[in-house]
């Protein structure tokens, strides 16, 4: 398979993250965000959405939106389960992450750690504040008493809400707020084939 | 099964809609999102993120989010195929609907229709604009030449991208611009069981 991303998005590394904990061999195609290579037409006719990652597979197939990318490679694996209230229970975080989560923690980390903070981007880095936290809060006390999302074992919704989450800090979300979240942290970088962002 | 929502919300929608397109029995529970019913404690106990819709099933299972309970609910039917490759493509569109259209469309039509435009959320309702066009384009290209969204049958693909495109022109976007998604339209309310939002 082949992955077009960018290393510095957590989004793309959700799927690096999944290959490697699942043995998964892939080659990566760097995409450079900021400097637009995502707004190519040869990238856009490939993908209409112009967005990445975009993955395609050895038999044609590709694939666009980081969520459905991992649960697609994790298919039969105990990271997605072939069980219909697991994989429900596993999209209801995934869909809550992209809607509650993503868009205030990437999208202050991104104006923090890449665009370097202007004076222009305040106003909206600030904003994106409290909706973070809401939701660091809502996965702190999901944690409670267990060890991964849905209970004992990793899926797919840990790696999902784990790629934005573990670099939050770099949003300006202090994470010594959330003590179940630290012990969910180290307990994923700590699984068998982890590999860091970047 | 038990659904908490707003008859107002094309999110509450989608699952009332695949409940008739499937002919699944269901109790309405009316939670107002605008004077604040779905921020009560009870309401919070049941779904921590204290958004609608939300679900209960008979066997007791509950679930939040309105693509994963809509593909929970059309499990092993031919709106939620039982196949990797489809479910995956199906996410895909879904995580689309949630992050690229939703947010625009939904929030444009949100300030527009409920809250009457106030001259304080102008600038925003204008700011919406530019990305909803953008998700219609893109859900345009899609429908040349094929009837749903992943080819010849209705998936619930389709009804994750239906509940606020029919009623896109609510959040000032004409759909006279976009006549493949005119056709769609029409297609999905003629579907055995369709009912209307509201």
């Amino acid at each position: 398979m082949i992955i077009y991303g960018d290393v510095v998005s957590g989004n793309c590394y959700k799927i690096k993250l999944t290959c490697h904990l699942l043995g998964l061999e892939y080659q990566w195609r760097a995409i450079d965000i900021l400097s637009g290579e995502a707004q190519t037409e040869e990238f856009k006719a490939l993908n209409p959405n112009a967005k990445t990652p975009f993955v395609q597979f050895e038999d044609g197939f590709s694939l666009a939106e980081s969520n459905a990318i991992i649960n697609y490679c994790a298919s039969n694996s105990p990271l997605y389960p072939n069980d219909a209230k697991t994989q429900a229970v596993i999209q209801q975080w995934q869909f809550f992450e992209q809607y509650s989560h993503e868009p205030f923690i990437a999208v202050a980390r991104f104006i923090n750690k890449y665009l370097g903070l202007p004076a222009n981007r305040l106003e909206e880095y600030q904003a994106k504040q409290p909706g973070g936290h809401k939701a660091l809060s809502i996965l702190e006390q999901q944690l409670t008493n267990q060890l991964f999302i849905l209970g004992e074992t990793c899926t797919t919704a840990d790696i999902s809400l784990f790629a934005y989450t573990h670099v939050a800090d770099e949003g300006g979300f202090d994470l010594d707020l959330y003590p179940n979240i630290q012990g969910w942290i180290d307990r994923i970088k700590n699984l068998p084939g982890y590999v860091a962002i970047g």
